[in-house]
């Protein structure tokens, strides 16, 4: 039998979701839940139904895993323990700095209930610190070094599109090169905020608007850009159609370390996304985690869980004989 | 407490375990048994025995985990299940088409003697295992790619050394840049493996011996060389000396996939390694899946695990909550 999979919240993130259980043998899309109006939301995959988002409430019995697609500022704090009552859910909340309230939340709500909730699922938070963590265990006493792109930050893209005279505007985050290659080359350099990312953005005017005041005011934008090198770059709104409209991302875990008697050996451990679809991609990432949500719970466990709890054998539907044999 | 752990075979991983150890504050290195005469090992570190092998057989109290770090061909399949029925274990067991009937063995003695034993850790099998294992489950259809090196390759340095005139010899595996690129780029190539790998020797010949026949026959050899371009090099002692006694490895496992209605977005995931000193970082790797073993045993789990059955979380001597507040 299937695992039945329903998404929580139907954007990018939701429509990823829904992609990615069309490529699972073992999973099958049941149910989709959304705070509009049913009847507004077309699903790419025929036959399966659009509820309003509090009917979930009485259909705990015909799904065994929802995928919560929801923001983190304001949807995920709420929305994920709620459910937690109901399903073995995942999420992936990115608020670094909250992660551990998040979990103490989704913990009692999932203890309750006994069920599973796998929370902060993703690449940056998940696969990234993944690579983190093991590295730190690998290799003790080394640098771990994160960079981040190329890729759209939605963020940044919202504070250009706040600015007077701006009609679209896109903003792409770019590690430095050369910072890069001092990590790579076992330099372990301290790196300002400025010396780890280029911030690249596009935008469009609106008519008659000042392009020297929009620049200006970008750059100078606390929080967001005044820390960093950051380019603007003014273009046609036919270029933004063409050129700007995907949501590409990725980036790099470098840790750095040493081993021998006295240090000698230096060890580099490195890993990279590059990323066509940053929403896609996470996406895949939830969908595997949704499956060792379920596997865990059927198998007695309960409770919040991280990438860290997840034995990696859960996340692929083989058994364990095969992947031995494929992957080992 | 600490977690006391041995060493079970004294050789260059063997040495590689004991100055990992020395890096994690939480594990103390208790004993080292080896096959030579115990009063012929000297350890690096003070206050610690060399015992015998047999004299294994009476220390199950005071040992938590045991490093096994023998031989992949005739040592590990009969110590580690051997051993497995005294301790919980690890090896670094990685003849990849016998896994299965090592994991069987080991699992045999490690479910009667309620230890767990995890076999087949380190980078490949290991880290690139967990790699392929979670690039396939995250964008199932992919194509995963693995290249080793740059780095010596014992096995093949082996080969060299019996050739007829060789007195000193060690062969580099290379990857090809041009089949990286291809694979980078996302175009999904079938290689063959003269395409995926340069095999470079560095020989010292005896004096009058023939360097043509000696690479003639290195060139033609069977399984080793023949299906590679090789390279042959001849050097003088004192360069083989200087240049060529350090044990490099590396690699990398890239992964490339597609996602989207129409497979319209590629997506790249890369793991790399580039290693200074291959026995150590094996060591490190080794280290942290003994505390992992040793863990999972005393939460009431046994029998034999692979890298995919360890939650991650276990590597690290850090709390669950510190961790997520770090790494996550």
């Amino acid at each position: 039998m299937s695992i039945r999979l329903a998404i929580i919240g139907y954007g990018n993130l939701g429509r990823g979701v829904e992609l990615a259980v069309r490529k699972c043998k073992d999973i099958e899309l049941t149910a989709v839940f959304t705070r509009r109006a049913p009847e507004l939301v077309s699903l790419a995959t025929p036959g399966v139904s659009v509820y309003p988002i509090d009917a979930a409430q009485t259909m705990s019995d015909c799904i065994d895993v929802a995928v919560i697609c929801g923001g983190s500022a304001t949807d995920l704090p709420v929305q994920t323990p709620h459910f937690a009552r109901l399903f073995n859910v995942v999420d992936s909340f990115d608020t670094h700095a909250k992660i551990n309230d998040h979990f103490a939340n989704v913990n009692a709500a999932a203890t309750e209930s006994g069920k599973i909730g796998i929370i902060s699922v993703g690449w940056d938070p998940g696969l990234f610190s993944l690579n983190r963590l093991l590295s730190d265990s690998l290799l003790p006493g080394g640098n771990t070094y994160t960079f981040w792109g190329e890729g759209v930050s939605q963020g940044h893209s919202d504070a250009i599109r706040r600015v007077k005279g701006v009609k679209s505007g896109v903003q792409y985050t770019i590690p430095v090169k050369a910072a890069l290659k001092k990590v790579r080359d076992g330099e372990n350099p301290v790196l300002s905020t400025r010396e780890r990312h280029i911030r690249r953005c596009y935008v469009v005017a609106s008519e008659g608007a000042d392009n020297d005041a929009i620049a200006s005011e970008i750059k100078n934008m606390p929080n967001y850009f005044a820390d960093y090198d950051t380019e603007v770059h003014f273009i046609t709104e036919d270029e933004f159609r063409q050129n700007h409209s995907a949501m590409p991302h990725g980036g790099f875990v470098i840790h750095s370390g040493k081993t021998g008697a006295e240090d000698e050996n230096a060890q580099l451990i490195e890993y990279s996304l590059r990323l066509g679809s940053n929403p896609e991609f996470t996406a895949g990432v939830l969908v595997a985690y949704a499956r060792a949500a379920y596997r865990m719970n059927k198998s007695g466990d309960f409770g919040c869980k991280t990438v860290f709890d997840v034995p990696p054998g859960l996340l692929s539907p083989l058994e364990a004989t095969e992947l031995r044999r494929r992957f080992l």
